[in-house]
């Protein structure tokens, strides 16, 4: 018996189905495996032998466009680090017995680099001891900061997301005629990618953000207020999106501040995102209206508007990463590679994970304008392709119809 | 000449613009009629002589397409209210003089109370003038706070938005194995018609909230705690959503340590941070993971995902709003009257508006469930048909497209 494992890990995005979708198609086209399952919540329902048969849902044609259709990880998510094998291999040792006991030859891991680094040290340990198990990865990230990738499946439909719903709060702050500055706080801790989509709202002509603040460059109070008051003399209405990481030139994250001093009725202190401290700032220094918004979890589960060139490319990352596994690959992650532009056209390859695990890839600096405040036409180019096309969903009742697996 | 004039008011919507379409269309088919003007930003517009020919719009098909897929105010808005015109009629002398130049005889002022307050105001003016002007009002609010009318345009729209969104924050959250709490607050001050709609997202079979607190009822810490607790025994996530407006026995709101204390034009007080409160206080009692997340500017401006049903209705109200003032009425409101749910069906009807002026429609108590904490299917049986049908979107570039009037 060959039979594969498959589990997804990390955030979930609104794509991260539609690998799975890929690994259970791609299923149906070998017979090289017996039997498929997939483990809840990631390594640790591996761990704990919470193991659910897949084989049937892989046949459903149904199912498995609703799969893509569905956002977050219908396996369930975890984001649990194994230790250092060779500090501690008890785990290790559980996993493989669950391996054994199912008779796992293959496994697919979907995450980002926090499971990259899984899929490194579970091979690396197979590998010593001469298990013949091949331990493939998957990506997935809204981040876009996975290495050795073009760039992340799960990425385009949140950019999508954000362009979209950019163009949509440009058009409603721009009613009044009144002096207002809007806030939007977007998802990157260390990577502004998803910031920086924010200018794809401009793309059908009309004005997005005022002004884009990434992480990759250092934050100043003074420049930000100099920027808003420049935009003002222009327009009344300043449309500001930035990155929840931005930090100030002594590395601290501006979020950390609490300038207002304000605390709750339980004496807790007003813990406030990069948005809303910037919102305070714009008040005690402009004195307009001003209020500051967060995508949150929106920008990540919004499968309703998800882009098709990402479901597509994730499920077909899906497939590849099947692919390298039954080739005898291990240790591997599959990938994107852009091989042009215009047409856009890519290939799916596999890279060694070691060189994916806990690295992150940024926006690079010259992609920022000089000013700090924007994006430059190169990030432009590379960004478009992947919000491309629409999802057909199938809505039942007025609301998107979506699967639960377990 | 007999020219019309349209303008928009108040708070945005996904649905506004199909209004201001339905007038548009209707204008076509009548030869009543010579030119139609829009006003920029509400009656601040008449009054500042900031009027706009819409008479090529109105007759480009394709441009009123577009517009009712645009969200927002195209025409601008304003949150102006009139003084009484028996203290200061300066204002009410101005827009006579306007509207003189202009040759308006027909006004249709697209809001929702606070605009209808002006509807009523500038007919009693005209009337006891002897002035032969129209003016007549076409709903909107995504509150559903309107007397009257069966439900508001512009609701459908937020309410398939916040089942959509909720459903897919459902999944998200779902992933982990991990107590957590997530609170979502949704708009509404005084009506939780919106929050409501949050339970919609149960339609297709999956779980939805698992608390919803709407602010007709007293909102009371310990029962929330107590109910969270009592959730968390069955299952590890739980969802709440609860309105912005939610207020304690004695009448403050929960929101109200986050309060500025500062009060719009019309006295309302500036509000802000139920959900936030609430987590500090799950944070405190219960010690779990909790995040609050807020719909914020998305709920009324997500066009992308408006309710076919919604949209269609909006643009009805808009050449009903127009027959009105053909017909001859004046100081009435185009609304809708349900005739039946099954088929759904509705009727367009006139009613006048000083009974809407200034009044809320709240959710009734019996649609909330007797423990406080979710809505009756009563509730859901009205509100199903609203989010009913998606609007084919006209995509470029990945994002949707939208239209700029000036």
């Amino acid at each position: 018996m060959n039979n594969l494992l498959v589990a997804q890990s990390g955030g979930p995005t609104a794509a991260i189905n539609a690998t799975l979708a890929g690994v259970l198609q791609g299923i149906q086209v070998t017979n090289q495996i017996d039997k498929v399952y997939g483990a809840k919540h990631g390594i640790n329902g591996v761990i704990s032998d919470e193991l659910i048969d897949l084989s049937k849902v892989a046949k459903n044609l149904d199912a498995l466009e609703l799969l893509k259709n569905t956002p977050a990880s219908a396996l369930g998510s975890c984001r649990h680090k194994l230790s250092n094998w060779k500090d501690d291999d008890s785990e290790y040792k559980k996993i493989y017995e669950i391996f054994t006991k199912y008779h796992i030859k293959y496994f697919i891991y979907i995450g980002g680099n926090d499971s990259m680094d899984t899929v490194y040290k579970l091979n690396e340990y197979f590998k010593f001891n001469n298990y013949d198990i091949r331990v493939v990865g998957a990506p997935k990230t809204i981040d876009n900061d996975l290495n050795l990738t073009d760039h992340c499946p799960g990425f385009g439909s949140a950019a999508k997301y954000i362009a979209t719903t950019i163009a949509e709060i440009k058009k409603d702050i721009d009613v009044y005629d009144l002096p207002a500055v809007t806030i939007v706080e977007i998802m990157g801790r260390n990577a502004g990618w998803l910031t920086a989509a924010s200018a794809l709202s401009r793309l059908n002509g009309a004005e997005g953000p005022d002004l884009i603040y990434l992480c990759e460059k250092e934050f100043s109070n003074e420049r930000f207020i100099a920027d808003v008051k420049e935009v003002m003399k222009k327009k009344k209405n300043v449309l500001v999106t930035l990155s929840e990481g931005i930090k100030y030139s002594d590395g601290s994250y501006v979020s950390d501040q609490n300038s207002s001093g304000e605390v709750d009725s339980f004496g807790h202190k007003y813990i406030a995102g990069a948005g809303k401290v910037l919102e305070y700032l714009v008040r005690k220094e402009i004195g307009c209206k001003v209020r500051s918004v967060e995508f949150n979890i929106m920008q990540r589960a919004a499968s309703h508007v998800a882009s098709l060139t990402d479901i597509k490319e994730s499920c077909m990352l899906g497939e590849k990463a099947l692919r390298c596994a039954l080739d005898g690959e291990s240790g591997m992650m599959a990938a994107i590679q852009r091989v042009s532009n215009n047409p856009y056209s890519v290939e799916y390859i596999s890279v060694p994970v070691e060189q994916v695990a806990n690295h992150e890839k940024k926006v690079p600096i010259e992609w920022i304008s000089p000013s700090g405040n924007d994006v430059t036409e190169e990030l432009i180019t590379y960004m478009k392709p992947l919000i491309q096309g629409e999802l057909q969903h199938r809505y039942e009742n007025g609301i998107p119809k979506h699967i639960s697996l377990f």
